[in-house]
């Protein structure tokens, strides 16, 4: 892409320059990294000392503190500096394939314009695959299955039967989305397969991490809200349904027939149970495991999670747990001696 | 399928149809969304409400209860409830394919009759397939791997060389079945790889799930017992054994050279340290951390997994904690102002 | 491999015979599979029963010690036992399949001689492989990405664009190197997408894990040091530097922007958040959470982790809370008691 002025990219971003607006940005880098034609960001008061070590030419900041680079002071700094990221750098460019000869596509499968379907991909009987949107090698898609406009699927991806994915969604490499969910009736003692009829739907501008799992669900369908973004290696359990513009970070587990409400965060590893209801705009830290209905905006940690705050302070206690026994011990020998006397 | 009466599902599996059993049921559904024509059931209290408001045609539950639907009472209700799915949806249906021609299968290779074997298979030297198999798009199967009949392979699962897989053996996409195991010899600060002798035996009748991964044994085996289920992302470890009928539960990793009995069973992204034994019908609880050998029927919670029962009262007073603490200071207080005056 | 006699192993290992040397080795294997023509080893305690009934030919171990078996003594019998696996078994070979036809290999990429390509690979535009190296059916090598000599990339292995892989690495099937990392700036709700300039560094001898996910960094690059082994699904978020010859076991999660040192070791399923400093030579238990820097050679346990020798008494001491809550609660009744009268 195209260097720029700052003055340029302050305008891009609706932010305003201290210091010498006319010099040349060719690209974004880190606070330690940049040189004097990058531009880099803080938002992370741990990284301010970093502030004046920097040879950036420019650091996007939310008010005004003091730097030896130029600075792009913007009400959201750090969306701020995405826009530059993008504008500078562009996302991922692909190359325009078509549809390979060496990919199968069934007849009845239906291919909109301009999508680009790689070597060694399969799309079975009638999937419908929408415009623009690309496949990359070693994609599998099964029957019955839909994919909307402008969807990016990385290698390797595989996509169940009767599944329907939106647009603009991001399936990155060795995801899964619609196998079988974990559902088998135990009867004596053997454990039977429930056929799983229900399917996953996943909304517009989803995006899925790395080797993820999205089960489809047993009777019912498992959803993925609109804007909700995946880490890798999360597992959704067959039948939960995510409210849209959730954020579920690497290597989170949630059961089957949950239900989020918008806006859930949960970090890394966290943990939620089946069959419970999770408010809007509820969060739960990393390693957290809930397992109880939940009220919109709460803040939850802790395995079980309880509030963050009171987590806060409890968890931090377990390690006085061998001095408190003590005291207790001791102040239980001093009353006894008190009572013998 | 074909649609069937409230009496012939209720003859289908053994069970008592309170209401009008010449209803037509034509399909499964959920007590939320069933209309009049479906059939739904009852096992989790939780959903005991929903009975009042459901339009289901028919609720298989284990005992009488009022509703405005029919019943039909099994004495097994969610098992009787797989069976009726079974009946009127049936399992997944694999369309025949033979051997493609864009598979690679070494001349070396036995396949059984039936088994088909999709486009971008690996079928490497030495490797002996049964019957009525089905073999997705993507399929590596390393060298001298045996495959018992009418096994499952979803795409783009991969078996490393040596493996030992039964009959009816499910294996879900992207799982990998028979990689290294982490095994080095760390010597002057260098990590030196083990070379993995041992193999994989999946028994009979087990379902590895979508991601998972199953180590090979350095110099043992690793065993799947037969009639294991075995969730999304789990992780076994090199020579670890488990027992007939375990059901493991999505993310659950449980290091090398355990041994776990009959009937285990561990929540989601539960743990077990390698090198103990870990007895027949033992419960772990979701997030459960097992450090030691466990005796037969235990049930564990906790991290590190104490007796559930204590962990359920123990871990919930660990929001306690600085109330506790406090309650400590003050008694000492008290105390010590009882002695000074 | 040819079969050796004890004392050739012992001169092989730089070890010492207590026993008939002269007895024929033909294969390594466990104290209580071990043949009289089999080799085992001793380094866990717990085994030390099984010397007394092993039928094995002979035994490494550390020190003497009574037992029916012939003994070869090693400095560091673990690693001496390695060494004589390799000698015996050897690694895994590879068959040599050239450059397949049914591989899409670009025009520009450059391959170096001894490199086999199998059926079904993907190696984009300008990538660079050395010599020697094995390319598994299902590989995609992105565009630009650069990967050493003699590495093994198993089956279904995802390399994204531009990354960088020294030589001698390994990487278990389905394993994804360099996808996006989980980088979203949020604005009015919703989650926008940060293009992912940075790459990955994978540093020689590394070996990484089935179902592993390896992201690249957002603007700085993700690391992974020289010999550094990493388990079965871990997941690296971006930007985060291994030092050389860190051990991750099997579902470790390092969140992005962390530092780790040398030598560090991390048990299963612990979790790393993002933007800290970990010292060299520091142990995380399993499921244990870092959440601070931490200085060189620090031991640690739990969630949140502390120092692993008081992690160990407080944890263990969770059990005693509702025992510990009543007691507190009797002395302030006795206190109150004695206060009254």
């Amino acid at each position: 892409m195209e260097p720029k002025t700052l003055d340029q990219l302050a305008q891009h971003v609706g932010g305003k320059v201290i210091g010498d607006g006319s010099i040349t940005i060719k690209s974004a880098s880190t606070l330690e990294r940049a040189g004097s034609e990058d531009i880099t960001f803080l938002t992370n008061r741990k990284y301010t000392n970093q502030l004046k070590t920097t040879k950036a030419g420019a650091v996007v900041v939310g008010s005004q503190i003091e730097s030896n680079s130029a600075l792009l002071i913007a009400d959201d700094p750090y969306y701020a500096f995405r826009q530059i990221v993008v504008l500078l750098h562009g996302h991922r460019q692909h190359k325009k394939t078509g549809i390979s000869k060496n990919a199968f596509v069934a007849d009845s499968a239906e291919i909109g314009k301009d999508t680009d379907i790689h070597n060694f991909v399969t799309i079975e009987e009638n999937v419908t695959i929408g415009s623009g949107c690309v496949l990359y090698p070693g994609v599998f898609i099964g029957k019955d299955t839909t994919i909307g406009d402008g969807c990016i699927i990385y290698p390797n991806v595989v996509v169940y039967d009767k599944c329907t994915i939106g647009s603009r969604v991001i399936l990155q490499a060795n995801a899964t989305i619609g196998e079988d969910g974990f559902g088998f009736a135990t009867h004596n003692g053997c454990h039977h397969k429930i056929p799983h009829i229900g399917s996953v739907i996943i909304e517009d501008d989803v995006e899925i991490g790395s080797n993820a799992a999205i089960e489809r669900g047993t009777i019912d369908d498992t959803i993925i809200g609109q804007g909700c973004k995946i880490g890798d290696q999360v597992v959704i359990g067959h039948g939960t349904q995510l409210g849209p513009h959730c954020l579920l970070v690497a290597q989170v587990g949630i059961a089957g027939s949950a239900k989020l409400g918008h806006h859930c965060v949960a970090g890394g590893q966290a943990g939620i149970v089946g069959h419970i209801n999770i408010g809007d705009l509820v969060t739960i830290a990393a390693q957290g495991a809930v397992i109880n209905d939940i009220p919109n905006g709460s803040t939850l940690m802790g395995s079980p999670a309880i509030d963050a705050n009171k987590a806060k302070r409890a968890y931090a206690l377990i390690e006085y747990l061998p001095e408190m026994r003590k005291s207790i011990r001791k102040l239980e020998k001093k009353l006894a001696a008190k009572e013998k006397s």
